[in-house]
């Protein structure tokens, strides 16, 4: 059973409880609607639409849209980590881990795009939603990076530094290298955000390795 | 004899001369007020009693206030060129050279929010102008960068790099780093936004240094 944030999409502290198995349903539905549609275009009744079910039924658990469209991103996040929780565990090299760490990152981030159907405009129309997703994920990555650099420093890859400041510092410059190149109408228009984010995380990390691997 | 840009303070192509002595005195006038008032409460009538003058002579030469903005802002920009020129020039080392950099940069911004009587809400409310001004001197800041590592590989101080890659990168991760602390409305009503500039750009300039020295 899962917890239910009620009322606001954003904040609210009222609680209650859905079957997985719906809950699921409704996440799979909704996530075809908003990447076909995009979250602007979409509705509470197009939802219920795509379900078979009345509005009100879908009322009861969501208090609106932002509130589904929440929890689908919530549900690609999760993936982004089963898939790095994969990688972490598979013992390859630092570099091999960070590269892959950016590729999945660029995927998660292409997958959000395209879930929004997101545009220049949607995308700061939608400020509040995206920066409250980013600073709740932004904890879970800063732990991921640390779980990089803590197995890296045991193999002795890395030389001894502050593991926790080092990932916060890392995952703060992805995202603030991000969110300005969010910024860049023309790289909207261009359909190039996800390819100029990566060549600057790219850049980063090549720059990131060298300032604390063994010589 | 100084061109002066007409009709509007973010750009347009007309243009008229005004004696250096005269504009001189405008800006130091101006700068003044704008330090005490910030560009919001300031007027052109303000600025043309301070100076003793008609609001229409002033208007002769400036479109608006935020033109007399800018050019203050483009003064400040040359003061904080000179300085980084006479510390280039000192022939110091590169780990030298960066930590002045950056202090002199934290020295622009605090004078840059100090000028506009920056808040959160100014900030955001002048949006444009402050990216065209960013835009503008982002140039100039990978020309000092760049020299500054060129004279760092001419003295093997640094490894062999793509210097004009390097500088671009390392004047955008300061640039993005900077915008994202910006956004933050706490560190505003704290007034720890130069504060927390600079613990990263020194954060950033150390991994940086670390990457390309020499081992």
């Amino acid at each position: 059973m899962t917890n239910f944030v009620k009322r606001s999409g954003l904040e609210k502290e009222e609680k209650i409880t859905i079957p997985p198995e719906k809950l699921s349903k409704i996440l799979d539905i909704a996530q075809k609607r908003f990447a076909r549609f995009g979250l602007t275009k979409t509705t509470m009744s197009d939802i219920a639409d795509d379900l078979g079910v009345s509005k009100a039924s879908l009322y009861y658990y969501f208090p609106d849209k932002e509130c589904i469209f929440k929890k689908v991103v919530f549900k690609e996040q999760a993936d982004f980590c089963l898939q790095m929780k994969k990688i972490q565990e598979s013992d390859k090299k630092i570099n091999t881990v960070l590269t892959e760490y950016i590729e999945n990152r660029i995927e998660y981030l292409k997958a959000l795009i395209n879930l929004g159907q997101l545009s220049h405009e949607a995308f700061h129309a939608h400020t509040p939603l995206y920066s409250m997703l980013g600073k709740e994920f932004f904890e879970r990555e800063k732990g991921i990076i640390a779980e990089v650099l803590k197995k890296a420093a045991d193999r002795n890859e890395i030389q001894k530094v502050n593991i926790d400041e080092y990932a916060g510092f890392f995952v703060h410059v992805l995202r603030s290298l991000r969110l300005f190149t969010l910024g860049r109408k023309e790289l909207w228009e261009q359909g190039s955000i996800d390819k100029e984010v990566k060549k600057e995380y790219m850049f980063f990390t090549k720059i990131f390795l060298k300032s604390i691997e063994k010589v």
